[in-house]
């Protein structure tokens, strides 16, 4: 019987293997070659996930999405309270130990598409977005804010501190962030 | 007599025709042969100036880090009250029509910082520390107000919205994204 490929196990080794290189040599040194070498594979094994330097950078940047996205949808699965899964949500946002590879994913994959010019949809964005609507739909939310304003100004909280934690410029600890956070969200909330 | 080089002219030439490569094609593609090639200039011209792509980072960025400063001194020379020159000074650092290349040049900073691990200081970082301190001094600033957590939230604040209006993310008007951050001044300022 012929060896059965594991295609959702081999698409991960390759992610993680893509992940590595990237964060090490930024995107100018992953190439299919060095990624196939740092995953143990032939190069036809990783071609058939991507062939150019932009699907490489689409693959890897597709798995961390889902890879956030599957965290989150735990703390919206959660019994807590909204606020507090709200909170939750943003501090996974922002917690940089297993977050540290996707953030430099990340950050390669906004410089390509700047350079580009063609990014048109964020993850993240999309994310707090969507959790404001449903707050605001829900009437858990002041009267008086502004919807639009209220995602700009969190979403460029939660990826500035995001990228300055990367970066080792924050030197508060991690509780008193949240309690930043919660600052915000008590802002914005009813009471 | 022999043509004189004026060396600061050059510097310049040399600097923006870095930007414009990295802009282009990312540090990925930037080395002194495109530089030379983009800057109209001989290899040994642009050698002068930097010899490896650790080099030539170290130098675009540092040129940006000039613009900036160069910039936020005129407001802190300006006559306005201190709050409307923090006010300008904020704005400048996230107003995106002449900083889009040095935003790209700074974002290919950090990514390769980051993977150097060897980031030590941030210019941003430091111009909001220090205007928070002196805002202190000065004694504009409420009792309560905690000076390390402020620099954090500003800090991220500031480069998330510069980052974000990049990527173009930011539906709201510039004079919208100023109310925004008068609202914040006003929180941390006396009255």
């Amino acid at each position: 019987m012929p060896k059965l490929v594991d295609h959702e196990e081999r698409r991960k080794i390759i992610a993680k293997a893509t992940w590595n290189v990237i964060a090490r040599e930024g995107l100018g040194g992953a190439s299919v070659r060095s990624i196939a070498k740092e995953a143990n594979l032939s190069l036809g094994a990783v071609r058939h996930y991507f062939q150019t330097q932009e699907e490489l950078l689409e693959f890897a940047m597709q798995l961390v999405e889902e890879q956030v996205t599957e965290r989150i949808l735990k703390h919206l699965q959660s019994s807590l309270p909204p606020k507090e899964q709200v909170l939750n949500i943003l501090m996974e946002l922002i917690t940089p130990e297993e977050k540290k590879v996707e953030m430099q994913v990340w950050l390669e994959y906004v410089s390509y598409k700047i350079r580009k010019k063609e990014l048109q949809k964020e993850s993240v964005h999309e994310t707090i977005s969507e959790i404001l609507h449903r707050l605001k739909k829900a009437g858990l939310l002041k009267e008086e804010i502004v919807l639009e304003e209220e995602i700009v100004f969190l979403h460029a909280l939660i990826d500035g501190l995001a990228l300055h934690i990367l970066m080792g410029l924050v030197p508060i600890e991690r509780e008193r962030i949240r309690y930043l956070l919660k600052k915000e969200l008590d802002r914005i909330f009813v009471e």
